[in-house]
C-alpha cells in the first residue's frame, strides 16, 4: 500500500455476530439454535446526525466508509480524518476535513429502493451512471466462474451457522479476496466497498459474488465500484438488467454448482 | 363494508409484473426467461416529493397508502382525499385533508434498516412500540398452521414464474384473504398493510405470512397493523426476536411443509 495515502484513523469494534436462543419445534422439542444480530448504528458525521443502519455489525468502520462513499457523500478518502465505532451508544462518530457540503439538502432526496438491506440512495446516482467506464479488457472464464460459485458454497459462514444473512465477495480470478456478510444485502456490499477504498484495491479486474437479488440498486453499487463482473445465486430484476447493459457490465445469475445464467456483457465471457 | 367510512379516491394503475429476457445458459443455449419488473414511483405529498419506492408495480396505490401508514405519516384514512398514480411520469400523487405536519422534518431522522426492501423508517416507531396491545385471546393451531404454510407453496405465484420477489399473505384461519409480491419485502407489507386500511380490515384475529426474514422492522411493522401471527418461511434476527417478545408477538420461522420453529409467544399456540 502506497503510504503516502491518507487512511482515516478508524476503530475495530467487531461485535460477537451470533447469539443462541431457546425455540420449540415442530414436535414440540426445546431446540436451541444460533440467530444473527442486528444492531442500529447511528452515523454522526462531523456531530450531525446522518442515518441509522441496521446491522450485524461484523465490519462496521468499512460499512460506514462504504455507506458514504455509495451515497456519495464522499469522493476521497482523504475527506475522511476518522471513523470511531462505540457499541456502548450504538454509534459511529465520523469526523472529516471540510466537512460535507449540503448534508441535510442530500438527504431529502431520497430513493427508498427494492434492495435488501438498507435501500436508500440519494441524489442523481442514476444520472451519474454514464461517466462509469468498466474495464473491456477483463475476461472470466467458465471454469474459474464454476470454482467461485464453488468455494462461496465452501465457505465458512453466518448463513450456514444462522442463516437469515447476505452475503458478498470479491474474488481475484479464483482467489476470494473478502468474505462479508450483514443481515441486508445492501450493508455487506456497502462495507465490501469501504474496505477497497481502505485497503486501495481497484475494481477493473475483480469479479463480485453476492448471495442476493440483483435489483437496479445493486448493480449501481458495483459498477460504482468498477467492477466488471457481477455473479448471484439469485436472479436479476427488469431494471437491474437494464442497469446493468447500460453500463456494459457482465452479469450472471442462477449460479448454482455448474449452472449459471449470462444476463449481459457476454464480450468478457470465455466459455469452456 | 361501514358507507360513512371516508375512501380515498384512488386509481388503479397495476401494470406488467413480468418480462421475458434472452440469455445464455451454461451450455451457450440460448433461453428465454420471466423476470420481474421493477419500476421507481415518487410518491408526491400535496405537491411536494416525499420519496421514490422501487416497485414492481402490482398494488402501486395500496403501496403507497401503507407506505405512508407505516412510516406514520397518517394516522386516519380520511386524512388521504386521493392517491394518484401515473406511471408516465413515474409518479403517486397523493392529496391530504390538511397537509401533513412537519412532513420536511420528519424525514431528516431516518433508519436505513436491514430489511429486504424500502428498508427506511421514520422517527420514533421503536419507543412507540409500547402503545401496541396484541390480541392475547388468538389461538392458532398447528393443523391451520400447516395449512397455511401449504397454501402459500401452491398458491400461483410471480416467484415461481419469474423468482426475485417476496410474497406476503394475510389469512383468517386458513384461508388466504389476500396475497402480493413485490421485488422488496417491505414493499409486499406495505402494500398488504394499504389494503387492509382501504378495506377496514383488523388484523387481531389474523395471520401474517412472509417468505422474507423477519427483521426488526418486519415484526414491528406486523405489529403495527395489529396481528398477533407472524409466519415465515425464512428465519428472524436477534432484534426481530426482541421486538415480537417486546410486544408479545406469536412468531414462527423456518416454516417449510410441516417443519417450524416457535421463537415467541408460545400462549397463542395450540400443537396437535
Amino acid at each position: 500500500m502506497d503510504k503516502r495515502r491518507q487512511i482515516p484513523d478508524i476503530s475495530d469494534s467487531a461485535v460477537p455476530l451470533v447469539s443462541e436462543v431457546l425455540v420449540l419445534d415442530e414436535a414440540g422439542r426445546q431446540k436451541t439454535i444460533s440467530i444473527p444480530g442486528e444492531r442500529p448504528l447511528t452515523v454522526y458525521v462531523d456531530k450531525q446526525e446522518l442515518v441509522t443502519l441496521m446491522t450485524i455489525g461484523g465490519a462496521p468502520e468499512a460499512l460506514v466508509l462504504g455507506y458514504l462513499k455509495n451515497q456519495r457523500f464522499v469522493k476521497s478518502l482523504d475527506e475522511i480524518l476518522s471513523i470511531q465505532v462505540d457499541w456502548d451508544v450504538e454509534s459511529a462518530a465520523v469526523v472529516t476535513r471540510d466537512g460535507i457540503k449540503e448534508l441535510k439538502q442530500r438527504q431529502e432526496k431520497r430513493t427508498v429502493t427494492t434492495g435488501c438491506g438498507q435501500g436508500t440512495i440519494f441524489g442523481d446516482i442514476l444520472t451519474d451512471l454514464n461517466d462509469i467506464a468498466l474495464n473491456n479488457e477483463a475476461r472470466l472464464d467458465q471454469e474459474t466462474l464454476i470454482s467461485i460459485v464453488d468455494k462461496v458454497r465452501q465457505h465458512k459462514s453466518i448463513y450456514k451457522q444462522a442463516g437469515s444473512v447476505h452475503g458478498c465477495a470479491l474474488f481475484r480470478g479464483a482467489e476470494m479476496i473478502m468474505f462479508v456478510e450483514d443481515v441486508g444485502r445492501h450493508n455487506a456490499v456497502d462495507a465490501i466497498a469501504g474496505r477497497m477504498w481502505l485497503e486501495a484495491i481497484s475494481g477493473e479486474d475483480l469479479v463480485f459474488y453476492t448471495t442476493g437479488r440483483l435489483t437496479s440498486e445493486m448493480v449501481i453499487k458495483g459498477a460504482q465500484m468498477g467492477i466488471p463482473f457481477l455473479l448471484s445465486r439469485s436472479g436479476v430484476t427488469q431494471m437491474g438488467l437494464d442497469m446493468a447493459r447500460r453500463v456494459g457490465l457482465t452479469l450472471f445469475g442462477r449460479c448454482s454448482g455448474e449452472h449459471f445464467l449470462l444476463f449481459s456483457g457476454e464480450h468478457r465471457f470465455q466459455p469452456s
